[in-house]
C-alpha cells in the first residue's frame, strides 16, 4: 500500500466539482459534488448525536435503503440542523436539482451540510448549484481540490488523501476529503469525510469496515468535546478497480481495511491538526492498558482536556494536567505504576516515573513542546492493548472563533 | 432561614488565619488555618479522580477514622498532588506541626492544599506558617476573610457564605467559604471548601447531608471539564449551637439540610461565576425532564460545551450550540418537543420551539446575554424532574491564564 497524490477523484470513474454558490459564504466556494460514473455501494456512519440535521436523517436513510449511490452535494456555511419539516424537505429538493442535472434517481444522491445551526438553507440557491455543479465536473486531481475547498468552514486547509493498495491482481485505489474544524468529537462532526474507492466489495463488508475502522480513527479525534449534529463519513465503491468482489474476510479485505485505515487516519489527523484556532497537532498515545476500551478512554481524556490543550499552546510541561485528566477518565490505575513521556520531532522525554517527576530539563520540555506535532506518551504496565487519540491546543483563536461565529 | 454577613467564623466557637508563608507565591497570603475551640464532628466529600493528591488521602483517614476534628490547615501555591511518599510525609508534618502550636492531637487536623501539580512542597514554611497560623487565630468576621484570601489561587475574589437558622429552639449557624477556579469540574475540584457550623448532629448523619446535598451542588459545576486531584469539602460540626443532637432525619434535620444546602449552592455559584477567565455566570436550568439523572446530564452537558460557552462570551445567541450539547449528552428526546429561553436580569425570551427556532428579536438576546448572569431555561416536556448546572463563559484569559500558569 502506497501514499498518491489525490483526493476524491483519485480512483476509477469519480468526478468532482467546487463552485460558489453564495449559500452563506460570499465570495467563496461553498458547494460541492462527488460522481461516479457508475452506481456506488455506499457506506455511512453518523453522528450519535439526538438532535441529528436533516441531511443526516436524508443520507442513513440512502444508505440503508437504496440500492445504490452515485452522487454527493455538499454545502458549508448552513448546517440545515434544528430546521423542523422544511429542512428535510430542503434535503430532497436538492438531491432532486443534483438528480435531475445528472440524469440519476433522487434516491441515489447523497446531502451533506455543514456550518451554522439553526439557519434555513436558501434552497434556490441549492438547487441553482446543484446544476451548476453538475455541469462541471471533472476527474482532473484539481476537481479533487476544488471540492475539497467548497467543503471548508473555519478550516484554514483543505484536507485530501490517496492510497493505492494491490487486491486480488489489481490496483484498488481510496481518495478521501474531509473538513472540520470546530465541534470536533465525532461519535460517529460538523465534521463530514468522504471516501470514495474503485475497490469492488460487496455492501455488507463495506459498511463492516467502515464501522470498524471509525472506533480507531474519526472516533478517536477531539477538537472541543462538542459532538456534532451533522457529522458524516460517506464510502462509495463502484467496483471499477475490476477486482474479484471481496465477499468473505480475506486477505483481498484485509488489504482494503488496511487501505482505508490509512485512509481514516489520515484525514482524521488533519482535523485535529487544523482544529479550530490550533497551533499544534496534539497527539496521546496510551500503551499497555489491560483493556482496548480503558486505553481509548485514556487516550482521548488527555487530548479533550481544556487545560492540558492551553499548556500545550503555552509550549509548558505542565504533565501534572495529564495525570490529572487520566486520572478522571474513568479508568482504575495505580498512578505509581505509570510512566509519561513527551515526544516530538524534537525528541523524546521520560517526565513521570514512579508516582513522582523525573528529574528533566524544563528547557529541553519546551523544546520538544514547540514542535507543530507533540505526542504525549502513556505507558500503563498494566497489559499489552493501545490506543491513539488525537486533538490539538486550546488558543486565543479557538475562543475568537467561536466567540463570534455567526456574524 | 436567613443569609448573614460572615463566613468560617460565622458560627459560634470558630477562629480563622491566613498569612503570606511563601509556599510559591510572594506578597500575597498563602496559607490559612480554621479551628474550632472545642473537638468537632467532620464529614467531607472528596475527588474522583484516581489520581489523588496526599493531602485528600490523608483527609479522607481522618475523617472516616479520627475520633474528632479540630483544625484545618491549607497552602494555595502547590497542589502536593503526584508527590509520591514525600507527599505523604509533608501531610503529616504539616498537620503536626498545626497540632503542636494547637496543643491538639495531629489526627485531628485536617490538611489541604491547591496550586501547581507534581512539585513538593517547601515543608520547612509550611511547619512555619502552620506555627504561625495558631498564633493569629481570631473569630472575627476579618479573620474569616483573610483565610478566604490566603486559599486563593487565580481565583479573582475570595468566597464566603454564612446562614442562620432555628433548630431545635436554637439559633444555628453555618458559614462557609471556597475557591475555584481552573481545573473545576467537580466530582467529588482544585476546589476546596470548607463549612464550619456550631449545629449538634451525629457524625452519620453529618456525612449523610452533606453526601447527598454535594450532587445537586458542587458536582453540578464546571469551569472546565477538568476534574481535579485535590478536590475537598470538608464540614465541621462543633455542637455549640447548644440543639438537642439531631441523630434521626426529623425537622430539625430538614431544616440543617436546607442550611446546607444554601450554603453550598451559594458557593457553588460563586466558584463558576469566578472561573477561570470568566466574564459570566453561565446557568443552565432543565426542568420537566423524565428522570432526575437525565435532568442533571442534560444541565451539564449544556454548561461544559466549550462552543456554548465561547458563544456566551461574545454575547451570541447561537443556541444551536445548546441544542447539540443536549443532544450529544446521552439523554433520549424529541428536539421536536423541547423548548429553550434564554433569561437574565435584563429578561426571559423564547428561542426554540416546535423544532426550529422561534421569532426572537437578536437585539434582545444579546441584551440578555450581556448581563453578569445568564440562564438558558430548557423545558423537556417529558416529566417531572428537574436539575440546575452552574459554568461560565470560555474566555481569551481562561487560555491566557491556563498556557503561563508554571511561569
Amino acid at each position: 500500500m502506497e501514499f498518491i497524490t489525490g483526493g476524491v477523484t483519485a480512483a476509477k470513474g469519480f468526478l468532482a466539482a467546487g463552485v460558489e454558490a453564495g449559500v452563506k459564504y460570499q465570495n467563496r466556494k461553498d458547494m460541492a459534488m462527488v460522481y461516479s460514473e457508475t452506481p456506488c455501494r455506499a457506506a455511512g456512519v453518523f453522528t450519535s448525536n439526538v438532535v441529528k440535521a436533516a441531511p443526516v436523517l436524508w443520507d442513513k436513510n440512502v444508505v440503508t435503503k437504496s440500492g445504490a449511490a452515485q452522487a454527493v452535494v455538499v454545502n458549508s456555511g448552513i448546517a440545515n440542523a434544528c430546521t423542523g419539516k422544511l429542512g428535510m424537505e430542503y434535503c430532497e429538493k436538492t438531491a432532486q436539482a443534483a438528480a435531475d442535472a445528472l440524469g440519476i434517481t433522487a434516491d441515489s444522491v447523497l446531502v451533506c451540510s455543514t456550518g451554522v445551526i439553526g439557519m434555513q438553507l436558501p434552497i434556490e440557491k441549492l438547487e441553482a448549484g446543484a446544476k451548476e455543479l453538475a455541469g462541471v465536473l471533472e476527474s482532473t486531481l484539481e476537481a479533487g481540490t476544488l471540492a475539497a475547498e467548497a467543503i471548508m468552514t473555519t478550516d484554514t486547509v483543505s484536507k485530501q488523501v490517496a492510497v493505492q493498495t494491490q487486491i486480488g491482481g489489481k490496483t484498488v485505489t481510496l481518495g478521501g476529503m474531509c473538513k472540520g474544524s470546530g465541534m470536533i468529537h465525532p461519535n460517529m462532526c460538523t465534521m463530514l469525510a468522504f471516501v470514495t474507492t474503485d475497490v469492488n466489495i460487496s455492501k455488507e463488508l463495506l459498511q463492516e469496515a467502515l464501522s470498524a475502522d471509525v472506533q480507531d480513527t474519526f472516533n478517536m479525534v477531539s477538537v472541543d468535546g462538542d459532538t456534532s449534529t451533522n457529522d458524516t463519513l460517506l464510502v462509495l465503491a463502484n467496483g471499477q478497480a475490476g477486482n474479484a468482489e471481496i465477499v468473505e474476510k480475506n486477505a483481498d479485505y484485509d488489504a482494503f481495511l488496511q487501505a482505508l485505515h490509512a485512509v481514516n487516519e489520515t484525514l482524521s489527523k488533519k482535523i485535529a491538526g487544523d482544529g479550530e484556532g490550533a497551533t499544534a497537532l496534539f497527539e496521546t498515545k496510551v500503551v499497555h492498558a489491560d483493556t482496548k476500551e480503558n486505553a481509548k478512554k485514556l487516550a482521548k481524556s488527555v487530548i479533550t482536556s481544556s487545560l492540558t490543550k492551553a499548556a500545550i499552546f503555552g509550549h509548558d510541561a505542565n504533565w501534572g494536567r495529564i495525570l490529572c485528566a487520566l486520572g478522571y477518565s474513568g479508568v482504575q490505575f495505580d498512578p505509581e505504576k505509570i510512566e509519561l513521556y513527551l515526544e516530538s520531532s524534537a525528541g523524546k522525554m521520560l517526565i513521570f516515573q514512579d508516582g513522582v517527576a523525573a528529574d528533566y530539563s524544563e528547557e529541553e520540555a519546551t523544546k520538544i513542546l514547540s514542535c507543530p506535532e507533540v505526542t504525549a506518551f502513556v505507558d500503563m504496565k498494566m497489559g499489552g492493548e493501545e490506543a491513539t487519540a488525537w486533538g490539538c491546543d486550546l488558543t486565543y483563536d479557538y475562543v475568537k472563533i467561536n466567540a463570534d461565529y455567526r456574524s
